[in-house]
């Protein structure tokens, strides 16, 4: 089981402490591709320029099995990631955390093709993964 | 000629009357599918809920025969927007609106498949609006 996880990584509001809670959460359940993106050090995304990280993780949305979005920022690359993902037919679980004042994208909530779950504790947002995954590996 | 113009909604940055500008020069070379998703007293998506919003769109999407995105501000559905179309194989310009301590998503700027232009002024991205269309008339 390959896992690709997405979240808004230039955004003003990206969360990376609680993203990478989220990947270590989904690494017991297979590989993440993208385990080291949001590792503001990591040294290979640092030596790609912006073709070769588009290079890079649209190669392993191809490969990955199913894609786990976060989904509380707006990004423009999360929500590219969302449309490419749908295009290529695969599993699709949309994460967001419940904020006064804000609405997630009707491209993205009004979107029946995802799966779709709010959260106001992290650890609902862990079991989301959990059943969503398990429903993937049951065929 | 139709023309689907994508621009970020909810985003707190959303600039909806330059969006409107955008849209009346793109009106001069087709049918703007969205001219009045930009408007807030707008009845139609007003009584449609997030579902109705993304089967409105979708619809436009497919119908299109270009998309003009405005991604100077983090956004997801224009992100999913880009990536459906692309998806479709239609031919896609981005603006971005040049920023101090800003960058554009790898995901958007490194993707060789859309055509980006960053803009200062106005004008520039009316003009790069005008040489699109213009490519895509001259078969």
């Amino acid at each position: 089981m390959e896992i690709y996880f997405a979240g808004s990584i230039r955004g003003a509001e990206a969360d990376k402490p609680l993203f990478k809670r989220f990947i270590e959460h989904l690494s017991s359940h297979g590989k993440v591709l993208t385990e080291h993106s949001f590792d503001f050090d990591h040294s290979q995304e640092i030596r790609l320029d912006d073709h070769g990280i588009y290079e890079l993780d649209t190669g392993w949305l191809k490969d990955a099995d199913a894609l786990v979005a976060e989904v509380s920022s707006p990004s423009l690359g999360v929500g590219y990631e969302i449309g490419y993902v749908e295009a290529l037919g695969k599993p699709i679980l949309c994460l967001y955390k419940r904020q006064q004042g804000r609405k997630l994208s009707a491209m993205i909530g009004g979107n029946r093709k995802l799966k779709i779950v709010e959260y106001d504790e992290e650890e609902e947002a862990m079991n989301a993964m959990d059943d969503f995954i398990d429903a993937i590996k049951k065929p």
